[in-house]
């Protein structure tokens, strides 16, 4: 029988979310348990598996700590009912996290030196397209203000990317795949069109972007830049 | 040879991000493209496919618009080297994106709730954790003023799941999976810390958390809640 443990509220509340991930997880492989309530300051409770935090499994031999490894855990033990789903509807995720979420933060920031790079002939429509869309048409402007800002906002919403890319070369795991591609392309839309740096050198999303820069005999690196 | 529509601007330089997507996706899979750089006041060009709006390619019989069609497309029409990776590398990225923006613009919401409900014997350690956290032990405060600004920044957030949730039942696809337990989680921890309503009922994210509550005999509707 496996063993949960489970942060406690009073009268038997159970908040944690990281805890909710374990018990649906349990539950999706039809796995019953014992459950074990932990209030925070009953670490004693979960010592044996080296964890200061819940969730905590034991379920054999070894005790397993951290929802992600729980959920890891799972898979490789019952391996009937996949935790993970089909790959296309995770990478669709990445990519409207990219469109609705990374291109948002970017455009400001970009959309000045965008229309200056706008053939001429194209200039009209950008400006009444773009410009329906921000509410002026003073790009110039409007970019500047941003920048006063500065990148930070734009650097925080790429915090998952951060969390992903401190553990693996690839959003897609060891090799690229349509999620890297997804924000590949935002950056190099930054890229082509803005001398403006976005990352600091030591941020882990910098390296992976040297990495995309690379990749294809450096087709990203090679293109024109502003 | 397949025909790729690229958004040109001046000097032919190639900001598209969408067309960056495309243009990574046909490399992946080692197919060569005949280039057709399109400006904004060029769409004759791309008319033939019903599209306003590039990348659009040309690949045999028929055309493909819109990125995501093209990488779905090219993973049908060229089975080698899928573009979509492992899934567990697409699951790590919902998880990190829920505890790095979700739960951070949950939590100020919650705080003071939360708080009143830790058990009495661990309320000094919450208050020691989480006011170093926060900058500040005034909970009820914090979280007063965390909530006059609404949540409406909690919503922006939520942007890539309600994009996703307009396609399908459930972020990991027509079945629910960890990524689905991983946002459900955040719900949760709402949930059973306060009455607070997070979301609109109009909001696609809405009937996705019913169906997360109903998940399993409803195991987290049955949950002790505020």
């Amino acid at each position: 029988m496996i063993t949960l443990y489970d942060l406690v509220f009073q009268d038997d509340r159970r908040p944690s979310p990281f805890c909710w991930r374990a018990k649906f997880a349990l539950k999706h492989k039809g796995l019953a348990w014992r459950d074990e309530p932990v209030g925070f300051t009953e670490k004693q409770k979960i010592a044996f598996a080296q964890s200061q935090t819940v969730p905590v499994i034991h379920d054999g031999p070894k005790p397993v700590k951290d929802s992600w490894d729980i959920a890891r855990h799972l898979d490789s033990a019952y391996p009937e009912k996949p935790l993970f789903g089909p790959a296309l509807s995770h990478a669709r995720f990445v990519a409207h996290w990219v469109d609705g979420a990374v291109h948002l933060a970017l455009f400001p920031l970009l959309v000045g030196d965008l229309y200056d790079r706008v053939r001429p002939v194209d200039q009209p429509y950008f400006k009444e397209s773009r410009g329906k869309r921000l509410g002026t048409t003073d790009f110039a402007g409007f970019q500047a203000k941003a920048r006063e800002k500065g990148v930070d906002n734009f650097r925080a919403v790429l915090e998952p990317a951060r969390r992903v890319l401190k553990e693996q070369p690839f959003l897609s795991g060891e090799q690229p795949g349509y999620a890297d591609y997804s924000l590949g392309g935002a950056f190099l839309w930054a890229r082509v069109a803005t001398p403006l740096e976005l990352l600091l050198p030591d941020d882990p999303v910098h390296p992976w972007r040297e990495r995309m820069l690379d990749l294809f005999d450096g087709m990203g690196r090679k293109a024109k830049v502003a």
